[in-house]
């Protein structure tokens, strides 16, 4: 089942994942998700976000209990993140259908749709769609980088983008969500413990900022004349790097454009997002600010902004409970269990990851631990789950 | 003449220039010299690496009189950085003919090709061609943005590539090179003088700036755990402005790309172009040098370097005396004058720009100013001619 999955959206060169939303590899990842449900003959539903479900179960009888991740990826990212999490949900399920016997709560595997924003710029797109979290106007109007549209990508991929939008029904018939990822950092990587389980979601989000300067000639131009934006910033970068130290969060500059991005040219404008990330709104909202007075005369305009997300805290002790004496730990990552949290009782499980590389090629976590993350989620499905009757059904 | 240019090539949203070599404005920029030509009775020719001639009097005769300069500009440039000293050409040629008698030397206007080196990366390759100053392979080997090789973007535009080279026989008919060239700082706006005459372009060169790092997820890695390349590049980007600032030089970072691009991802790889220039060769290099010590690890590449250029002491002071007590002032940019100075006998004159601002929209020289240049440069060029017989031959 991994191994189908390893090539998809590979790129030759870098080894990374180019698995973006709504693109050819998109497709194709879907494709085997649609083969993983027929093949358990599960009941393979594709619902207006375009979000993919597998049933066990009559979904209508609510109170189910979901499990999945995303399938599509960073630029060049890693095997891990979201895969991980999909694949272990389907081999949950064969485990769990080899031990437990009853479906009195239906169980679903899903693959929620352009997780990672690579490609139009907002993550979990698919579930924020689906819980209201964002107007499908906002999401559906949004352009890549060569202009098109993500209703036209909807389009083209065979989804309708006019049915996109909240979907209250389908989220009524939730229970409990619970998502497997790989981990993205080093908390586990210290520790015995192969799979942890999520605490809460920092507060984070992303700011544009905006340097403007005027455009002139590199070679002719007198220091004492320039209008040149990049030395600001420059400061805002160093700043970013200090703040984050000093108060505890993180701080990233991963973009920049560059106008008129000509070698002798002094730049017009600099734009550069912000990534930042705290333990608490507060922190954040203090890092951002100093950052934003680093950064002099930019304009700072706030792109997206995720409150902090608290998982539901008797599911969690249940998770905690089930899996005995596991880390429980806290990440900067946004998922789309943090959006789902705000509707349905959600969890989620990490499994280690030896360096806490992540969004690289470089992103790995050793099979053993996989299979450990595999054994864990069964574990907490089972626990959900009645196990009364026959779970296939048959 | 001037008006008839003006629409060429401009983008409306910017309002800048985007003539860049062998495209569609380019064209229609060559046709129009063509134009002035034909009206002129001047005869018109394309040497073999794409610049444009346009004769009056015979070729053959040898020590011609040249003045011209470029039409083609960079990303969203102004109006007068080229075509002043095209259009200043074609009009003191007109000036000319209504005053002087003789022919003994003949005359010829000039549009250099690709002077910008905007879309191909290489500066002043028409007349880097034809002295031989880099081989051809070199050149037609180049690509654009989209992959085209210069080779096909030439020959599409209607110009044999393999004829591209050195044109020792064109050369040696030149007895001197006269540039006229709107002023690209603001040494003339703080004086009462109109035009001034160039001593020397100082020594310059771009540098490419590899800072290599470890891709990873923004989000969730610890700040000790990362190798984010960004920090280095804003201490480089502070280091170039502090020292050149200290060492009365230029340098100026108005290129950069960053992979993967992500908003939250730490970035593998920051690729930044310096443009630095200096007065002499010696603080250049230790200009350089300074940088690239702050800029820590990064790989530094030298992709282009050009010497210290003096025009020709003779020339000059006889363009100053005929002229009459202007500025002689030494520039930091590149011209194709820079280039044939190491070939034959030449000037440049400045037309004041009274805020500076040059590769840019905002570019602008006052109408008088202008034409006093037109002015200085017919009696530059009517003291280089003898005046023994008619000018037009007729």
């Amino acid at each position: 089942m991994w191994r189908e999955l390893l090539p998809v959206g590979r790129h030759p060169g870098t080894g990374g994942y180019r698995r973006h939303a709504w693109t050819a590899a998109d497709a194709e990842c879907r494709a085997w998700f649609a083969e993983q449900a027929r093949a358990r003959g599960l009941a393979y539903e594709v619902d207006r976000n375009g979000n993919q479900w597998a049933w066990l179960g009559d979904p209508a009888a609510g109170d189910a209990v979901v499990t999945g991740s995303h399938l599509d990826s960073v630029p060049d990212g890693g095997a891990y993140d979201g895969p991980l999490g999909v694949v272990a949900a389907f081999a949950a399920v064969d485990l769990l259908r080899d031990r437990v016997a009853g479906p009195a709560r239906p169980l679903a595997v899903v693959n929620f749709a352009d997780e990672e924003g690579a490609r139009f710029g907002v993550a979990c797109a698919g579930s924020r769609l689906m819980t209201g979290a964002l107007p499908a106007e906002a999401v559906t109007g949004l352009r890549d980088a060569d202009g098109v549209p993500l209703a036209d990508a909807m389009e083209r991929a065979g989804h309708d983008p006019a049915a996109a939008g909240p979907d209250p029904e389908r989220l009524a018939r939730i229970g409990a969500f619970v998502e497997l990822h790989v981990e993205q950092g080093r908390h586990l990587g210290g520790t015995p413990h192969p799979v942890g389980v999520a605490s809460a979601i920092w507060p984070h989000g992303r700011w544009r900022f905006d340097f403007r300067g005027e455009a002139n000639h590199a070679g002719t131009t007198r220091l004492e004349d320039r209008r040149d934006p990049m030395p600001a910033y420059a400061a805002a970068v160093l700043a970013a790097r200090e703040r984050a130290g000093q108060l505890g969060g993180l701080a990233t500059f991963g973009k920049v454009k560059v106008e008129p991005g000509g070698t002798n040219a002094i730049p017009s404008l600099v734009t550069a997002w912000l990534d930042c990330r705290a333990p608490e709104a507060a922190v954040l909202e203090a890092l951002v600010e100093d950052i934003a007075r680093a950064a002099e005369d930019a304009e700072v305009t706030c792109e997206s902004a995720t409150p902090v997300v608290r998982f539901d805290r008797p599911l969690r002790d249940r998770v905690a409970r089930v899996l005995g004496g596991v880390p429980v730990l806290p990440t900067g990552a946004g998922h789309d269990a943090g959006i789902l949290a705000a509707a349905v009782p959600t969890a989620m499980l990490f499994v280690r990851n030896p360096t806490g590389v992540s969004h690289s090629p470089q992103e790995h976590a050793e099979e053993a631990d996989c299979l450990a993350g595999v054994a864990a989620l069964a574990r907490v499905l089972g626990d959900l789950l009645p196990a009364s009757a026959s779970l296939d059904g048959s």
